[in-house]
């Protein structure tokens, strides 16, 4: 990997608050080595034999922040976007959702992924916690481990048949689990650590205790994260008391599925003491509020738990609940919904951009790799261009530019671990031409293949 | 204007719903003559003497839409992005709003609309309507004709100076009347028809009766509309209560600022009874979903109204309260807010892409002339790319993925009145990097001017 030198843009590092600094970034071994202030010399460089002079890239008019992390994805789904619209949750799963991911090969799973992690690197994400299919998530690796995203990937874990869903997607605890070991014997950190295994229990009302249990100690056995849903809608909230007699955060804690190693998609319906519950764990939520909007669910309480101490990230969910995987629309939309209920101040821009950042660091368990521009951090950078007509004039607050401003459009240069993945808005590591033709073909098998109702 | 032919596109038709054509469209003298769908000879092609050969543009592989339109904008403000986040709407007036207004000059305000008329054309947006300050209208209009937008402005007409309003900002009722006399006369029908007036109180808080009641009658004489804010908080609501005796709706209809001429953004605080009202009088609703949510006013019953008979129209309203003029995160906001309140399937694509066209188009009063691309109307035409990651597969409703997934990035061409205005993501009608530049310049001298505390 050669070294490399982002020269003269606005660096938006954080330190308790967010500040922006004109610095060159200077990155070796997919490392950030160092944040050089203009005119201050390389202060905070590290000490070495001198080197081959790094690649400069000319970052003048540009502002360079942290890559964005989106901590619950499913590009299982991406190739469903658009054929699922307008319906809750439940007719979602059955009518849409589970048919076309038990209609999933390799292939189709393939092109879905690539065409998946494509869109996310153009925009900006850098790193994600996914959930995959119940099979073929070998295939989702292959693709990220192509495209150069940085990833923690989940096989999904579903033991307990719900009603409505394909026999396809029916697996024994055993081989759920074992397919599971054997996935994260192959990947967990595989291509020099960048793509890393999480264990992914869909959601309790699909999954056995001893699924849920067993899925925490593989997570220990790995050193690797824990990945669900959690109170997403009011019908799962009272399935789950009805059927296990806790509420849902506190079930997902007796078996295991709470701490520092799970993060939970979703949290809409869960109580302040639940929420108190959440932050002693540790747990992190992980909010996602096109999806939440678009299948209806609601709106979670990201500012109490914050309030309270929460760790919490942002995602994107699926194609087929929001239908696109913008980190800056997520952004936005988060600061936006909660204003309504509880003043114009709720969740001001910092925060939000926090979730999108250290806040999904931490849901990967890579809090002190990833989530900042810091000296001796993993270099997943990301520079956004300012020169298009919606990001001026430059001369209020850059943090609220970027949340409620700036657009995946605006992303011109990505890199991740150091490595240039998208330069001047092209994708490095795969033609996107073939990635969408191929997308747009892997569809049609799929759609004739689940014959949707 | 030379012909044009767009040739090849998929072209999204309206007849009570949207359908998409594989369709050549044919302009001549800035309307749309034909639309000849492939294979089929050049049906509804106009009788007439052999021309010119048209102007081709190659729409293969793109979307061909009606131009959006945005039916509450204030381009005055959209030098103050990012300068007023994070407050209640009476604060971010008192606070920010009505002090950096008053500090404009006719060169700020130049700068101000030529930066948000270029981000409204460069994502979509083809018409708008549009409520500028009290002084310095002329300015707007300039930059409106250079730039080449449609639009239909009014000069803020306030006579009644509400608690913390900038004394730069009061007019007398017949100095404010008698400018906007004037500038009608100068303006309204101005650029072939491209621009047009309309008489735009601020809200009943700062305008007496007699200053409502002038500006429906020269409304009326001028054959132009009426706009303004209407129920926008909870806070307007009480105060019109109060000061007037009337329900805000009611009240509006008693000075004449009501029909088919009215167009009242926001509308979020109105009963049951005042939708009625409001459908009955065929007065367009103009919905500000991002607006609405980031300064805490709630979400607009947009279902509820469309359901009555209301005309609803779409709009980004002022670049400091969204922080954006992107029709397209308006569109797909709208869709989304309406779910956690009424279900998923609430306001689904195809009624949200109406209010950003047909809706548009009568809130303008321009429904015969553009809103959709049919033969005889006008050749306000946006061609979107869909190469992007983002908008595969493409399998599924065109609807859903103009609404849900397209972003203002796609755009790749725009017509207004068959005049090229954007080409392959370029605007070229006024040099962006200039516009740019004049509008960071333009926003620091207002700035130090209005001495925000």
């Amino acid at each position: 990997m050669p070294d490399l030198r982002l020269a003269g843009g606005d660096v938006l590092l954080h330190d308790g608050t967010w500040r922006v600094v004109r610095a060159d970034v200077t990155v070796r071994e997919g490392r950030i080595e160092a944040i050089a202030m203009a005119g201050k010399g390389e202060e905070g460089r590290g000490k070495g034999l001198p080197s081959a002079p790094p690649q400069v890239r000319d970052c003048r008019g540009c502002l360079v922040i942290p890559g964005l992390i989106q901590a619950h994805v499913h590009l299982c789904q991406t190739l469903f976007r658009g054929l699922a619209d307008d319906l809750r949750l439940e007719d979602w799963l059955v009518r849409r959702i589970w048919p076309l991911e038990a209609a999933h090969t390799e292939e189709t799973l393939y092109a879905s992924a690539l065409l998946g992690s494509a869109e996310l690197l153009l925009g900006g994400t850098t790193a994600i916690l996914d959930m995959e299919t119940v099979r073929h998530t070998e295939a989702a690796f292959r693709a990220l481990e192509r495209i150069g995203i940085r990833a923690t990937v989940g096989k999904c874990l579903m033991d307990a048949h719900p009603e409505g869903a394909p026999i396809d997607l029916a697996e024994s605890t055993d081989d759920a689990l074992a397919d599971a070991a054997s996935l994260a014997q192959r990947w967990h950190g595989a291509a020099d650590g960048r793509l890393r295994v999480c264990f992914a229990p869909r959601f309790v009302p699909s999954c056995s205790g001893p699924l849920l249990r067993a899925a925490s100690d593989l997570a220990e056995r790995f050193d690797a994260q824990l990945h669900t849903h959690a109170a997403e809608t009011i019908v799962e909230r009272e399935t789950v008391l009805r059927t296990t007699g806790l509420e849902e955060i506190a079930y997902l804690d007796s078996v295991g599925v709470a701490g520092p190693r799970a993060a939970l998609a979703h949290c809409v319906w869960v109580d302040a003491h639940e929420i108190d519950r959440l932050a002693r764990q540790e747990t992190t939520v992980v909010h996602c509020p096109s999806s939440n909007l678009k299948l209806a669910s609601g709106v979670a309480k990201v500012p109490e738990m914050l309030a309270a101490g929460c760790r919490v990230a942002i995602g994107a969910d699926g194609a087929p609940c929001n239908n696109g995987l913008d980190a800056f629309a997520e952004m936005r939309l988060a600061a936006l919904i909660q204003k309504p209920r509880l003043g114009a101040d709720a969740l001001p821009a910092a925060q939000v951009l926090e979730l999108a950042t250290l806040g999904g660091a931490r849901a990967l368990g890579l809090e002190q790799e990833i989530g900042s521009i810091a000296r001796g951090k993993r270099a997943d950078l990301v520079v956004l261009d300012l020169s298009e007509p919606h990001l001026h004039p430059l001369l209020g607050d850059p943090v609220s530019r970027i949340v409620y401003s700036a657009r995946s459009s605006d992303v011109r240069d990505v890199f991740v671990e150091g490595r240039p993945v998208v330069l001047g808005h092209e994708l490095l590591t795969a033609p996107v031409d073939h990635i969408v033709r191929e997308a747009d073909r892997a569809a049609a098998e799929l759609h004739r293949r689940a014959r949707l109702a």
